[in-house]
């Protein structure tokens, strides 16, 4: 398998590719899938195996026995992110929204605020507003064309019924990751406001070469009581439709708490995940992560390099992830004009940047989890889309 | 495949078999598994081409179009339950569990009264209590050896705050299929009430020849605007492992209620489950359940048999299911007693009655759903455990 291999996802029950005329009016035949955050890679070899060999075997019924299970989540945030997590501080989730929710309703009241640094990964405020809890926007800044934080403006914004703050780190949409010193400053915010500090970490695996996630208790242990982290193995090996991931929580109170809401709804792992993460948090799959990395770095450098050729067009420098963000203000466009020359002219689905909260207003965000000649037309296709800008 | 087959389950993370000897202390090595409820059966073929296809072709991401999916469900309630259903009706949870906890959520506050007929599946009294919700145990009685519902006792048990009623149809332990009459006499009394009337049917397939389930809304269409109807494929085909069930409701507003459980929540199938549904719910796997249902039906004659053959023990004749319902009151035993000669003497790991509620203090459960010469062996292992009584 090479990263560089297409796949022909059409007819498979790709959300991406199957779904994206219907839902963004991309044409199928033609349009290039950049919306919906999965990539168009074949998961490692041995959780394949894992895979076709249970189900060959039959074997679908209840799973027993999570040691396996747990040591390899262990394992894997000790080698790869220098963090000790101890088993029985993991639980297991239907995945980064569903789990968002459960904390919404174990921390959490009607009413309550919510923080989100925006713009971010839109399903966040739209659980928070399900629930009934009052959204708070910060606004992130910007410094050197990437998002930065900025608590001098969001000190002036608390009104002390904020309960949380759900951090997105790496960030999505634009790919920050985040430094020690604006982690430490996130836990002095959090310490100060008193606030539940729930820490998505999805895309902790998804750095580029130079660049090192910390998880939010290791970066700032003096806020790990008040730490929720969620992770999973779900975007790094490209297996979010699985529906499985993670929490950890080091404090026994919010653990418990948490533990509480996971009994009461009945909510625990399907056997096939299960099955997949000790082959996916292995020695093959970090080897598959590392080449991964590199080259996403290359579709990111070619992608903003060829977008920021663009008069008017300003792609965001990316750190990690795959999710990159283009701020269309510069062409004097409407969001109309800009997007109908995305997707009618360009025949390229993104996601549209408003969904992401205030200050998303300008962009659209484009999934460069593909292969590197499905970047390089999406690039040549912006390009003739906006020649007359040129 | 066929349901004669021994297949081993030791070291394949089974639930039942691998965690047997560390939960009923039925040593690993000799003990026969009988506890958990799923079977020792290999599911279709077509299925597990569905999932080895699936998995080979690298497809784990996010799942486009339920159409296929949806039309599955339709299809097999109408052909094989007679059941007209739309496709708008049709919601996906995480299994049986979670969608009552969800229902218990969505229909219902903390210390409403939630009326179960006990002996009945365990876990439904553990989310009620973990609901803070007040559980009401209304016994069934005995009539020909087999349960009866009991309405005269019932209505003098209730107090006005009852909300809900968690029906097991067929019924978990013991294996009633409720006839036409008795469906339409729960829903009269669930109009009395006016109470929201949960259908498990989880074992709506597993009926005997000469036998008919009927679903809820079938059998007393006068109630289908206050029936909630909860079904899967785990207990038909035996892949509970994949927790993916449906819950079906024709009444839109409390459609839209649990609709908005499932949106808060952000709960949605996993992706493995909705290419398994349509292999499943299939004229392959019609004719596979068809034999089946022969095959539990000898089963349960021969075990049936087996066990009344012993002085004192008294297992119930079942209609449908593989859980069948043993009373040892008539051994004269404490329940320590009776327990340990089935757990330490014919090593057999079954479920202890007291945890499916009122009535079933002197019963164990045994399951079934194994190959016929497993179950012959049982018979002969209780034979000898008790044979001081024979």
């Amino acid at each position: 398998m090479s990263f560089d291999d297409i796949i022909d996802f059409h007819g498979t029950h790709s959300n991406k590719w199957d779904m994206m005329e219907q839902n963004t009016g991309v044409p199928s035949a033609e349009g290039l899938a950049m919306w919906v955050a999965d990539m168009d890679f074949r998961p490692p070899e041995g959780m394949i195996r894992a895979v076709t060999d249970a189900a060959g075997r039959g074997l679908f019924t209840y799973f027993g026995d999570l040691g396996e299970y747990e040591a390899s989540i262990v394992w894997w945030m000790k080698t790869r992110h220098s963090w000790d997590v101890a088993p029985a501080e993991i639980m297991t989730t239907h995945g980064i929204v569903n789990a968002v929710s459960m904390a919404l309703e174990a921390y959490t009241r009607p009413g309550d605020g919510v923080i989100l640094m925006t713009p971010v990964y839109h399903a966040f405020a739209r659980v928070i507003r399900a629930n009934d809890r009052r959204l708070v926007e910060c606004p992130l800044s910007l410094k050197d064309g990437m998002y930065a934080m900025d608590f001098d403006t969001w000190e002036g914004m608390m009104t002390g019924d904020e309960r949380m703050l759900i951090l997105c780190s790496p960030h999505n949409p634009g790919g920050r990751v985040w430094t020690r010193d604006e982690l430490r400053a996130v836990a002095d915010f959090a310490r100060r406001h008193d606030l539940i500090l729930v820490s998505d970490e999805i895309h902790h695996d998804l750095v580029y070469p130079g660049r090192k996630h910390l998880p939010m208790p290791v970066a700032a242990p003096e806020v790990r009581d008040r730490t929720v982290v969620m992770s999973a193995t779900s975007k790094t090996f490209n297996v979010a439709g699985m529906h499985c991931g993670n929490v950890i929580i080091h404090n026994p109170a919010l653990r418990s708490a948490y533990q509480k809401r996971l009994s009461q709804l009945s909510i625990s792992p399907n056997s096939m995940s299960l099955r997949m993460t000790p082959a996916l948090y292995s020695p093959e799959g970090a080897a598959w992560v590392d080449a991964l990395c590199v080259y996403l770095d290359n579709n990111h450098r070619i992608f903003v390099d060829g977008i920021n050729a663009i008069p008017g067009l300003r792609a965001q420098p990316m750190q990690g992830t795959y999710l990159a963000w283009v701020d269309f203000a510069g062409t004097g466009m409407t969001r109309e004009e800009f997007s109908a020359r995305v997707a009618q002219g360009a025949k390229i689905a993104a996601n549209s940047g408003p969904a992401f909260g205030a200050g998303g207003e300008t962009f659209l965000r484009f999934n460069l989890g593909t292969s590197r000649a499905l970047v390089e037309e999406a690039v040549a296709r912006m390009r003739h889309a906006f020649r007359d800008l040129q």
